[in-house]
C-alpha cells in the first residue's frame, strides 16, 4: 500500500507540449483525474472552484497562468499592460491565499523584462518552474525542520505514537510535493519515529478528511478522521501532542490566516499546553500587514458548499439543511500570533514575533 | 409559515390506547415520521439510534420505557429485581445525558412503591406524565429567565438583531417543548425582540443543521446555518452577541457534558468576552460528581457516523473519507464551569460555581 507521496505532484507540465496538468482534487478521494490547463480561463476556474487549492500550489498554478496568457496571447503578449490585466485577474480568482498573488507578480515581472514575445514566452515558463522547484526545496527544508520538533516530543514520550492534529490539508496535495504541515510527519515517518495524525474533517469542504486522509494512507502514516468538533477534547484528554497546520497568509507580525476553524484548535492547544505550530514557506508570509484581523481579507464563498455534503462522484449533491435555510460560509479565520508556539519555515524555526521573523528573513521585511 | 413549535411535541401519548408515540428525529428535516413505541426494546432503539435525543426528552422517553414494561409484562411486573433490571437496560442505552438515569430511576421508584400490577401501571403512567409536564414547565420559565438576558443585550445594542448563536440541537425536539437553549431564543422572538441565531450544523449528526434550523424556521426566527468550524471567526468580528448552549450532564461544580465541539465555542467566547450561557432545568444536573472532566462518561458511537454524510431518505449513505481511513467519534466534550458565564434553570441565573448552584438548589445537593 505504500507510495512515495513525495513523487506525486499535484501539478506537472510537459515540456514537450508545454502544457500544463494538475490533478483534479474535488474528485478525490474516490476518483483519481487529471485536468490540462489550457487557457487563462481554465486556470482561473481551477483556482476559483478548487480543482486545485492550498497557497503554495495556487501560487504555481497562477504562476503558470501568467505563462499560458503569454503563450497563448499572440501579439497581445507584448502589451505590457494586457499582460497586468490577465496577471490581475488571475490574482482576483481567491482573495486570502497571498502566494497567489506572490507567485503571479512575480512571473508577470520576469515577463515584463523580457522584450520579444518569444524570450517572454521562454522567461514566463522559467519563472514558473523556478517558483515551483524553489517550493518544492522549501517543502523539503521545511520537514527537516519541523522533524526535530517531532524527534523532541518523540524523546518526551514514554512509547507510543507522536500524536498531531492538523486542520484542513496542508499537504502534498496543497503545495508541490510533501506539503507544509505534512512536511515533519512524512519526515518522522519516513525515519521511523512513530507517528499518529488526527485528520480534521474540515468543513464544508473536507480537505481533511478527503485529502489528508488520502495522501497520508498512500504513505502509510497512520492517521484517524475526526469532525472538527472532536480536537478540544482529545487535547483535553492528553491525546493530541502537537498541532501542525499550514497558513494561507500569515503576517510579518505573526497573525496566521488559514481555513475557518483552525483558530479554534489554537485555543485549545492553548489551553490544553499543547505546542501550536504554523508550517509556511516565506511566499506566504505577506510583508505588508501588521494587524491580521483587520488586515487578510477573507473570502465568502457560495453557502451552498454549507447547505450540501461535499459531493462523491455521480451521487446527486446532498441536502443538509431545510430548503429554506440560509447558511453562511466563511472559508478561513485569523488566529492571533499570541497562539502560535512557533512558526516552521524553509530557513528554520522562529516565534510568531515581529522581532523574530525579522531576524530570520532580513531581506524580505515589508517588501510585497 | 409560522407555527408555534411550542404546541408541537417530540413526544406525547394516546391516553386512550396508552401508546407512546415520538417523531424520528433521524429523518428530520426532509421528512416527518410518526414511530410508536410498544415494547421496551423498541425504546432502548429509538434512545440508542437516535429517533430521539436531547437530554430531557430521553428523560422522559426512558420513564415511559418503565411504564411501557410495567403495562407489557404481565406477572412479572410484581417482580421489583425485574423491574429494576429493565430499568438498568433502558439506563444504559446512552450513557452521558443523566437525565435518562434520573428520570427512570424517579419512575421505577414511584413504580416499586405500589404492590399491585394495576397500581404499578398506572403509577408509572403517571410519574412518566408528571416527569414530562415538569419538564415542559421547566422549558418555559427557562424562556421567562433566558429572556431577561437577552432583553438586556438587546437594550445595549444600538439596533440590529441580538445574534445567538447555539451547538446542537437543544430546542423543542430535545425536550417537551420550547426546549432549553432555545426557550430563551423563542421568549425574545415572541416578544418581538428581534434575534438571529447562528446555527451550527453540528457534525456528525448535524442535530444543528437539520433540527435547529428546522425548528427555528417553522416558528420563524431568523437564522443562519454555519460549519462548526466558523463560530470563532463570528465572535472575533463582533457578530456573535451571545452563546447558549444545553447540556447532557452538568457537574454541582458547574463542569458542563455537551455535543462534542462545546468546549471549543466556550473558549472562543471566552477569548472575545462574549457571554456563554447554558440553559438546563434542574434533571440535567449531576449532583454526585465533582470533576466532570474526569467523572462524566464520555459516549464513543459508531466511526460510521463520521465516515458518512447524515442521510436524507432514500439517498444511499455517502462515504466522505477514503475506504481504508478510520474514524473516531466521541460524541461530547466537557466545558469546564470556568468558561461559563452563567447557568439559566427553571429557578433562575446562577454562576457556574457549586457555591451558587447549591444556593439555587439547596433541596437536590449530593441527591443523585
Amino acid at each position: 500500500m505504500r507510495e512515495n507521496i513525495a513523487n506525486l505532484r499535484p501539478i506537472w507540465t510537459d515540456p514537450g507540449e508545454g502544457t500544463v496538468k494538475v490533478i483534479d482534487q474535488r474528485k478525490l478521494p474516490h476518483a483519481f483525474k487529471v485536468m490540462d490547463l489550457e487557457t487563462v480561463d481554465a486556470v482561473i476556474y481551477a483556482i476559483r472552484e478548487m480543482v486545485v487549492r492550498g497557497a503554495p500550489l495556487i501560487g504555481v498554478t497562477g504562476a503558470y497562468g501568467v505563462y499560458i496568457a503569454t503563450a497563448n496571447g499572440g501579439d497581445r503578449a507584448k502589451d505590457d499592460a494586457w499582460l497586468a490585466g490577465v496577471a490581475d485577474r488571475i490574482t482576483a480568482a481567491r482573495p486570502t491565499a497571498v502566494n497567489l498573488a506572490w507567485a503571479v507578480n512575480r512571473t508577470l515581472a520576469a515577463v515584463l523584462s523580457e522584450k520579444s514575445v518569444q524570450n517572454r514566452i521562454n522567461r514566463a515558463w522559467r519563472e514558473a518552474g523556478d517558483i515551483t522547484e524553489e517550493e518544492a526545496e522549501n517543502s523539503r527544508r521545511i520537514g527537516r525542520h519541523g522533524l526535530s520538533l517531532i524527534m523532541a516530543a518523540a524523546e518526551k514520550k514514554s512509547g507510543g505514537p507522536v500524536n498531531i492534529l492538523t486542520h484542513c490539508n496542508a499537504g502534498a496535495l496543497a503545495c508541490v510535493e510533501l506539503g507544509t504541515a505534512t512536511a515533519p510527519i512524512y519526515a518522522a515517518h519516513d525515519h521511523g519515529i512513530p507517528v499518529h495524525v488526527w485528520v480534521d474533517e474540515t468543513r464544508p469542504l473536507n480537505q481533511g478528511s478527503r485529502l489528508t486522509a488520502w495522501e497520508l494512507g498512500r504513505h502509510g502514516v497512520p492517521h484517524t478522521v475526526i469532525t472538527d468538533n472532536a480536537g478540544g477534547h482529545l487535547m483535553q484528554h492528553n491525546m493530541v501532542d502537537m498541532v501542525i497546520v499550514g497558513t494561507d497568509r500569515t503576517t510579518y507580525t505573526g497573525d496566521v490566516a488559514n481555513k475557518i476553524g483552525t483558530y479554534l484548535k489554537a485555543l485549545s492547544a492553548r489551553d490544553n499546553h499543547v505546542p501550536f505550530y504554523v508550517a509556511l514557506p516565506s511566499s506566504t508570509f505577506d510583508w505588508t500587514i501588521s494587524d491580521g484581523l483587520t488586515g487578510i481579507p477573507i473570502e465568502a464563498r457560495d453557502p451552498d458548499e454549507v447547505r450540501f455534503a461535499p459531493s462523491k462522484p455521480r451521487i446527486p449533491d446532498h441536502l443538509l439543511v431545510p430548503e429554506n435555510s440560509p447558511a453562511a460560509n466563511f472559508a478561513f479565520d485569523v488566529t492571533p500570533a499570541r497562539l502560535v508556539t512557533a512558526f516552521i519555515t524553509e530557513r528554520g524555526i522562529c516565534q510568531a514575533t515581529e522581532t523574530d521573523i525579522r531576524r530570520l528573513f532580513p531581506d524580505k521585511r515589508y517588501l510585497p
